[in-house]
């Protein structure tokens, strides 16, 4: 899939044969390599991507003799209509709902108020810290565009730094913070870029934030319609006499349609599949067959770790971009400062949100159990500092005009260093977090075959082996409520309600799901068992997702 | 995945956002309808996307007023890069083997030299009867060109109108053939391109005969390289900690490596592919876990699905190619006689080999039962008188020349004649092909509810209700040989070894690959079984396609 990129190619060119060639051998080697490198606890697999990618690099860079190190030009169009669906579709459809939504306050308050806090400080920052080292007046709108650049998190990276199994908070703390950071982000980035910050008036705070929620809710709303229908449509026609691959096409295509419908209206198609394989994974993955069921989940994975690996293989190898580091070469030091002088302003715009809020967030919790701890705080900072493709994305789009000479050289400078922070950060704060995750919790070491399985691995996904014992074909929706010691206890009574007000939402909401939803749309113990596929056999548990 | 072929549209224009939009909703429809339809005795999925590509051709040349009817051209490099591919290796990868390779000879004589017939019966057709029509004077190796154009089968089509389960042995024919008619078709048409026909030497049918013969020897080790390199990789370095993410990335990864690599030394890349999908079925598919082999063999089957889809409908909405048929509108007669005189030379190319070669396959055969009866020869003749994309692709590469006024009259009448060609042959022939099999042979009524499903879909590929109660897991390799009446006898005397030399051939074969082949590479009962997923459960069979 990921194979199908290279539109900027005339394919019918041998050269881009040769191309096409060395980056599926290079895919390969990247998923060998990250497999033999599993055990290892400074390495994964985004790294040996990256490092594979600027070897490549330099490799292509010493053949052509320094004319060109990349076999392709990074393509924001590239990265937002072929790479970024399957990964956030993928997240969406394998998050663990429940936890997503119980703890669904704290991910929108980090996500979007903290994306909002991230971004003003890095803006302000620049302006102020770019004045003082003479590097460059900004303007407003430029300032604001490069802290939306750098407020946004790499989702894609995270998912391999945390682990669903071992650290379930974290991970689904981190992690939805990711998605809808990603989509604030995109959404920032559009806002100030349509805006007229030439006049700033009264009402654009207000507008702003209007505009913000007006994309919020349209996309989800999309979101969520398009996995409904793609539940109904299925549960409706196929009803009875079901087939594997027309299932599994059109789950894949209405999803990836969702996407580009959002692309159309101008929405944010992030939230859009997201919330659509939250959706999917919720009714239409229980109308499928058994082997659907199986296929879809393995298949939507695979295509999002090859997407992923593509993404860092093509990112490491446009590290390299010579055009751009010949720009910048004449005055190195610059280069050094600004990308120093980001790096850090990242590093405090993220501490300047996660910590407060945490402290907010804690103010509302009742059990020191629910409470984040310091270290858990700290984690979260750590975790959320990478910076991946949609910022290299984003500052592609902000810094490639070509207008006037001392712009070129500010763009290059841009471009230059937001690839050093990519680089920087997802190194180094990407080989340092499993180190640390490991030094602050005092977790019991995990079982060493799993270990470092990331979510995007099979072992991850399938079901912990509690939950293998509890065989739940029926109706006892109740072993969806785990009894996780570092998750949340059932309230029993109206001050427990009170003090835990999500846990009344989700039950509100199961009460409504059982009564109207899945009557129409299914879910689980609304679908009668089909068994038309070879690898039905009674009293297998399907695997826990919830 | 077929989604990401719009190489030639800036997608970050808006106009092609809403053309992919289209496209895909449109693929959607075909997947409902298709499925609606399915039980119709007369249309199959390919004519459903034809019929709404041609009716969506018409609305959208309504709307522009008459411009333009077609969201995208047809580009021979979507074609044979992206959707030939998955198509032509899912292909493989089903097939049942052993069928395909006990028929091995009568195969490689329908599709090499029935194609090579065929395609000097309509070069030479064609040189003559236009003479005499007074379209034009062809010379020799635009003529030849056409005649391996139009001697192309339809792989593609012929899956959709014949049954692996219901009529197993002329499936097996008639694909099989298809596949290497495919090939063949391409390789002449490169030997014909290549080749200095206005000197005409003694040595040129060696040559082209040396040619051929390098191509598939050459093409055809390198898919058995290729499958058996990915085999040995996921054996090696998987075994004892699988992980089906990378397995199934691993497999679609190599898969397509082979493929390209067979175009960057210019073989034939579908050859190549075809084998590679054969070798991976029967040594790569049992080295990984249970639930990669369900998600690769579903996931293969619906990218084919999907690509098969996509390309009826492109092809029916670029039939309306108003441009084309502009040029040739002066002069409707030539381009109607063009049509028909090609369709006649098709119909009459096609049989000039099939009775005759099927005529002598029948003399090698002792057992009534095993000989090719005269209905079940109409029915070869017939269902693979279908033409389609690798007629459209290669009549684009020929004809899209732009020399001279005359020379782009008489290529835009080759196009649109092409075009009516492969509409009418799909369309006429492929409606008739279902009913002309149920007249022809007297077969008992399939179960309803399996009646119409193509090889593409889930029920055809599972085990039939024998297989299912046949649990072989240990080292009963027998159950492979099945004991279908249409099918042949094991031989058990020395005369019956030598009147049926290829069952001599696979009996040593499997001899060979017990003991030297799958020790190394891994296969059927020589994989310890690693419960790994899920959906393990003891006792159950995988699906048998051997």
């Amino acid at each position: 899939m990921a194979l199908h990129l290279f539109q900027m190619l005339k394919t019918s060119d041998y050269a881009s044969v040769i191309s096409m060639n060395l980056f599926v051998a290079l895919l390969c080697a990247c998923i060998v390599i990250g497999h033999l490198l599993e055990e290892n606890r400074w390495i994964n697999e985004s790294i040996t991507a990256l490092l594979i990618g600027l070897c490549t690099g330099v490799v292509i860079l010493w053949i052509s003799g320094g004319k060109s190190s990349h076999l392709l030009v990074f393509s924001e169009d590239l990265f937002f209509i072929y790479l970024l669906p399957p990964i956030i579709f993928n997240a969406g459809f394998q998050v663990k709902k429940k936890r997503f939504f119980v703890n669904f306050i704290t991910i929108m308050m980090f996500g979007a108020i903290g994306t909002l806090i991230s971004c003003s400080i890095i803006s302000f920052g620049v302006i102020e810290i770019f004045k003082r080292l003479g590097i460059g007046t900004l303007e407003l709108g430029e300032a604001l565009a490069i802290g939306a650049i750098f407020a946004a998190t790499d989702s894609v990276c995270t998912l391999q730094v945390l682990n669903q199994d071992e650290t379930p908070l974290l991970y689904s703390l981190v992690f939805g913070e990711g998605v809808v950071n990603d989509a604030t982000s995109v959404v920032l980035f559009n806002a100030i870029k349509s805006f007229d910050l030439e006049q700033p008036g009264h009402g654009i705070a207000l507008q702003f934030f209007g505009n913000f929620l007006y994309l919020f809710i349209a996309s989800t709303m999309l979101g969520f319609l398009g996995g409904l229908l793609s539940a109904y449509i299925i549960k409706k026609l196929y009803f009875g006499r079901h087939s594997t691959d027309r299932e599994v096409a059109l789950m894949m295509l209405m999803a990836y349609l969702t996407y580009i419908l959002a692309e159309l209206w101008f929405l944010s198609g992030i939230l859009t599949v997201f919330f659509c394989g939250i959706v999917m994974s919720h009714y239409t993955w229980h109308n499928v067959t058994e082997s659907s069921r199986i296929t879809t989940k393995h298949s939507f994975a695979t295509l999002s770790f090859v997407a992923e690996t593509f993404l860092f293989l093509y990112v490491g190898m446009d590290a390299l971009d010579i055009e751009k580091w010949r720009f910048v070469s004449d005055r190195p030091g610059t280069s050094v400062s600004v990308s120093s002088v980001l790096l850090a302003l990242v590093l405090v715009g993220r501490a300047a949100f996660v910590f407060p809020l945490s402290f907010l967030m804690n103010l509302t919790k009742k059990s020191e159990n629910d409470k984040l701890s310091f270290s858990m705080q700290v984690i979260i900072w750590w975790a959320g500092l990478m910076r991946g493709a949609v910022s290299m994305a984003l500052a592609y789009n902000e810094f490639s005009s070509t207008s006037g000479h001392a712009q070129l050289r500010f763009n290059a400078t841009m471009i230059t260093s937001t690839i050093t922070v990519v680089l920087v950060s997802t190194m180094v704060f990407g080989m340092m977090t499993k180190p640390l995750i490991r030094y602050l919790l005092p977790f019991p070491p995990p079982p060493p075959k799993r270990k470092n399985s990331t979510v995007s691995l099979d072992e991850s996904a399938s079901p912990s082996p509690k939950s293998i014992t509890v065989p739940f074909l029926g109706s006892n929706h109740d072993s969806e409520v785990e009894t996780d010691a570092t998750d949340y206890q059932r309230p029993s009574s109206i001050r427990d309600l009170l003090t835990t007000p999500t846990h009344t939402v989700h039950r509100l909401w199961r009460r409504f799901d059982d009564a109207f939803m899945r009557p129409v749309f299914g879910g689980r113990g609304f679908v009668p068992f089909v068994p038309t596929s070879p690898t039905e056999c009674s009293g297998q548990p399907s695997p826990e997702w919830d």
